[in-house]
């Protein structure tokens, strides 16, 4: 048996997506600024995929900008944006758990003159507004948040702060990282006060090296990638046919039967929750009623070591993550756990398990049962 | 019968690619940064592609850095390049025939107090030695040349560009763009005095979204894209890996029995060449000998206007491109060929006929025969 659990570092893509991909590089393989056939149908794709996502984030085309993923998501709009805009201001706003493709371009920003405010957050990982209206000032220019935590699921109150900034001063982009929120929850920027919002492909079944990021027409950027004008110059390079054409497809797929989806993965992430609260010395991190995110749970495992579990669960073809894989990378200690104010000791104990719409409950059950069996194993051995 | 003569803007992907990139999609989709056996074996296609492309540049796995593309990849050693490099200097020198990629960095470093020297071409395209000797200052720290034009195929001196900008001092970065040149040249960085070397993958067959930039390891730039520090810190995001997959796959077979391939272009080409100056009221730019890339061919058409050609040709199915189709998102003339002298009058006549190593003489013997039908009757209907 297998259980790839391990949603949120990435996820298979869908079969549907391979094939729209297949044909964009086999037959439609034309370059969308070529003036003739190959280049029209090829530029075809990446209009229907715009069309797609439009339809989906109720927008406009044209603000949508292709990408090669999330992380290029979030430095276009975050360094790019704030270098526009820094004659209004230079003081910008973040929260204190966001991932490291945000949390890293807020680093150059404060290395370069901006003065950045870092949000606190409470036990569960959630912002209080109240902190949003009290950092904003006559010189910010930009606020940035997650709208779902990586590591913990926790759901931001995204459209909240957004109202927030925007009654202080419309001017100021609201920039919403939704790359762990996008295809589990309905977006819509402009209802949502959002202005921004970077997503990443292939966290929704879409091909790696993709993303998008919408930016509503108003929001005034510095391209980090200059050349050939491709995009409306915000973004040159030639376009990435296939990729985007697979991305648009993921889109489409995630949001058909969307209720069913999340339902499902709702319930799978209950079973889940219920599974592990009755195995001895677990506890769960953050919140897990329908408040939090419906794919991500951060399980503590006390006197246990992450990777030794980790390692021990894939043995058994159980495929988990110790803190976010994307930036595992580096070795160091998760920010986010650290911001929520866990217990220095539980740091490296920790295992999130991120589903997805196609985990079965058969999956679940047979992790909960290999952790029961293999926790009191493991805690035999550990040194003390 | 089709003839698709517009390799240089963008190849078919090779079918070897597509089935990499599928089994990398569907099979091992983990995330490189995943700590368990999918993660593992996702890296591993990272890993193979590099030991693919260092075997064919001869350098070292660790010197190969993995981009969206050629766009990223020049404007990640270029901005990236310079900006690591000032307090050493504020003095960069660069070509007056470069793709926009490289143009529009540049221009970005004029704006941000970096002195540009430009220099000349004579009427083949060609950059005198002699100019960068004159060009070269205690303050510079950075020379980018490309190696092929992506409009006339001119094949620039890099090597000896590189050994006179290095005597003058090694420290400097020399780059050289080889969008147009890899895969039909064998380039060793090491023997050819070149610290940094951007390709793309949709040039080679390989995907779009894909390339590389090769960098000496001496080389320090500042990174573009910040975020979870995958690829050394030095290319943040999670790795394209189908894309990077691919890309390797493209690089095998373009360097497989290579000069074969090499040679059969070659023939192509000079097919083409002696059929074209056959036909009367032709006239084409730049060399075509062998000192000439081997897939590229600029053709201008007294009288005739590109764009009425290239779609009197399109309806016949043969596939060409009125100037550098990467950057015809901007309808501004080819400064490539103003910068070779090309008569104003000729500016808007000319097309450029790119090749591969899979287009066969039947599509040139068609696309001769077509052209010498077709400029007679479009002369006759030319307004006077």
């Amino acid at each position: 048996m297998e259980a790839y659990l391990d949603n949120s570092a990435t996820t298979r893509t869908a079969k549907e997506v391979v094939d729209i991909m297949t044909e964009a590089m086999l037959d439609n393989y034309g370059n969308p600024s070529s003036k003739h056939m190959y280049g029209v149908n090829a530029e075809k794709y990446v209009k229907d995929a715009a069309k797609i996502i439009a339809g989906v984030l109720k927008c406009q085309e044209k603000e949508i900008l292709f990408t090669s993923g999330g992380t290029e998501s979030n430095n276009t709009v975050i360094i790019g944006g704030a270098m526009a805009n820094r004659r209004r201001g230079k003081h910008v706003i973040v929260s204190s758990v966001e991932h490291s493709s945000v949390k890293e371009p807020f680093r150059y920003l404060a290395e370069n003159g901006f003065d950045v405010t870092y949000l606190p957050v409470d036990k569960d990982g959630i912002i209080n507004p109240e902190d949003v209206k009290k950092a904003l000032r006559d010189d910010t220019i930009l606020v940035s948040v997650m709208m779902v935590n990586n590591e913990i699921g926790a759901v931001e109150p995204v459209e909240e702060l957004g109202s927030i900034v925007h009654e202080f001063n419309k001017d100021i982009i609201f920039h919403v990282d939704a790359i762990q929120s996008f295809g589990k929850y309905r977006i819509i920027p402009k209802k949502m006060n959002i202005d921004a919002l970077s997503v990443s492909g292939h966290k929704i079944h879409g091909p790696k090296g993709t993303g998008f990021l919408y930016m509503r027409d108003k929001v005034k950027i510095k391209p980090l990638i200059l050349g050939g004008g491709q995009q409306k110059g915000m973004r040159s390079g030639t376009e990435n046919v296939p990729g985007i054409a697979g991305l648009g497809m993921a889109v489409k797929l995630a949001y058909t039967d969307f209720d069913e989806k999340i339902a499902r993965m709702r319930q799978i992430k209950n079973e889940f929750v219920e599974g592990v609260s009755r195995i001895e010395g677990t506890q769960i991190n953050g919140r897990t009623d329908e408040t939090s995110a419906p794919h991500i749970v951060s399980v503590s495992f006390p006197g246990v070591r992450a990777e030794v579990l980790l390692h021990a669960l894939e043995e058994r073809g159980i495929y988990v993550s110790s803190g976010s894989a994307c930036s595992s990378n580096r070795p160091e200690l998760s920010s986010t756990l650290q911001a929520i104010g866990l217990d220095r000791s539980l740091l490296d104990s920790t295992l999130r398990f991120s589903f997805c719409y196609e985990t079965t409950s058969e999956e679940i059950q047979y992790t909960l049962e290999e952790l029961a069996r293999l926790l009191p194993v493991l805690r035999r051995y550990t040194a003390h």
